[in-house]
């Protein structure tokens, strides 16, 4: 641990996955400072208050990206804001596009004019990926993208954007593409928080036993969100400027499996009932990835089990349905 | 040839390649429509008055990109406004996204709204290879792209979109790698233009007999833009959809010995220096294709020599000059 701390500059440090990074460097000793965006709750690092310097930043403007940027003095950037929603990307394009493309280009031109800067992690997503032959490969960060949602094309256009700003201006970018992850305060908008928000409803009696569910049979590689932050924070201390960083578990598990288990959570008896709205929304069958790079050049590896993931992730809807 | 013509429509039709593409199509029996800026000069088809019709067009403006394209009612789109130059892209990146990536997006959401779409051609560029090694590689349409300038990479972006369009809205878009192309009406930012212009201007006796010239080590695979814009309506007929092509003649000159062809072709003694600040813009060594894709599938094949391509370049300068 430096004797000065070094400052990390987190860009989303609000949202699901910013607010654990934060925790996650704040406990290795680093100094983070945050960006949030000025319509954006803080509920996620309420707990935080005192720790990190927030300050209120639309990235979607480059004059302030600009100004924020070199207030903040980063030796790090972490860029993790964006619209995360898949299927709330093909209802906003335009807007997925100015703030996960544009906001990109904004935060990379602004970090051009700092100092000292040692790394730059851009986080894409194994979206980018999209439809694939043979559709049970494993990923491996050779894979051509071949995304399937204006989400997916946005991070495949933004990574287009930092290899060219790593490469023309020399910027230590670091890309990293994790797979699904999970775990406490992920919005509704994703499946296991979706699964275990209905679960616990229905525990507090607030709802019919009665669960809604969509396409059961797409295979996922999950991860704990705690697991992919310890990720970004091993690859802008060890990840090679230029490269591109596949997180994940390896194991692909089909979301029937994942429901069996948190029904085994619930002692409730809880019915499944396919909500046919939910179906058309994904559209990639299966999704696994090899983490060997991380686990070669970062010493990357999960110390979450799925059940874990699972079990706290129930526990926090618990918790907040019962508040 | 049809009883009743198909209709071609064309953004950038009063640009360089959009000019001598409406004239290629209309000698091939095809009815045109073409879009220009509301600020472009129409100068490169004041020819072709009567023959084609034109509509004012933005293609940052969804909306009329929209309402033009559903009264023009076309069978098959060459998608070819872009701003074009590299070297003006360095000092104007964000309307070179916003025009050549985002308005790529515009015409293609717009297309989605048109009935018995034949093919969309949309037209990217060989600088997407950017630099890749080894340096003398013959590229074919595999390589991976990687951009070393903001025109570049907001092709490559666009390339990206269209792939996403192609694959989730089963839009038949096909996709021309042009490599460097001259001729006639090219804008003088260009080498080939900005060569003969001088000489022109010399034999004018409007100038000292010295050029001013940049890198003359740099290897291009430079085509007639008129066999170019044959590859382009052979794409729309032939092209299948979802693939890129690239359009070369197959063989790399370098700047110098386009340089001596050139002053051949004037009886002025002329003489050369090397402009210094013409030195940084070019940072692609070489970049030779590979045609095979477009002889084979296509049946492209070039019909002009360099020779022809220059000859012809000198005299439309000479004609401008003495103008």
């Amino acid at each position: 641990m430096p004797i000065k701390k070094a400052t990390v500059f987190i860009t989303g440090i609000a949202g699901f996955a910013g607010s654990y990074l934060a925790e996650e460097l704040l406990a290795t000793g680093y100094r983070v400072v945050g960006a949030v965006h000025p319509k954006e709750s803080t509920a996620n690092i309420a707990g935080l208050r005192g720790e990190v310097d927030i300050v209120r930043l639309d990235i979607q403007n480059p004059s302030r990206c600009r100004q924020v940027l070199l207030k903040a003095k980063p030796d790090y950037v972490c860029h993790l804001a964006a619209i995360a929603s898949v299927w709330r990307s093909f209802e906003m394009e335009r807007t997925v596009y100015r703030v996960n493309f544009e906001g990109t280009l904004n935060m990379l031109e602004a970090t051009l004019e700092t100092d000292r800067l040692r790394r730059f992690l851009f986080v894409s997503s194994a979206d980018c990926y999209g439809v694939f032959t043979p559709r049970n490969k494993t990923l491996t960060e050779e894979q051509p993208l071949n995304p399937v949602s204006p989400y997916a094309l946005s991070k495949a256009v933004a990574e287009q954007a930092c290899r060219y700003y790593a490469q023309h201006y020399r910027l230590p970018i670091v890309t990293a593409r994790p797979f699904a992850h999970s775990g406490p305060r992920q919005s509704a908008d994703f499946v296991i928080p979706s699964f275990t928000r209905q679960i616990a409803t229905i525990e507090a009696g607030r709802s019919h036993p009665v669960m809604a569910v969509g396409n059961l049979t797409a295979k996922r590689d999950l991860s704990d969100v705690r697991d992919i932050v310890r990720g970004y924070r091993l690859l802008i201390e060890k990840g090679r400027p230029g490269r591109v960083y596949q997180l994940c578990s390896g194991r692909a598990v089909t979301i029937q499996t994942v429901l069996n288990s948190l029904l085994r959570l619930s002692s409730r008896n809880i019915k499944v009932r396919v909500d046919r709205s939910r179906l058309r929304k994904i559209d990639i069958p299966i999704q696994r990835g090899d983490n060997s790079r991380a686990v070669q050049e970062l010493g990357y590896h999960a110390r979450y089990k799925l059940r874990t993931t699972l079990k706290d992730t129930l526990d926090f809807w618990r918790k907040k349905t019962n508040s």
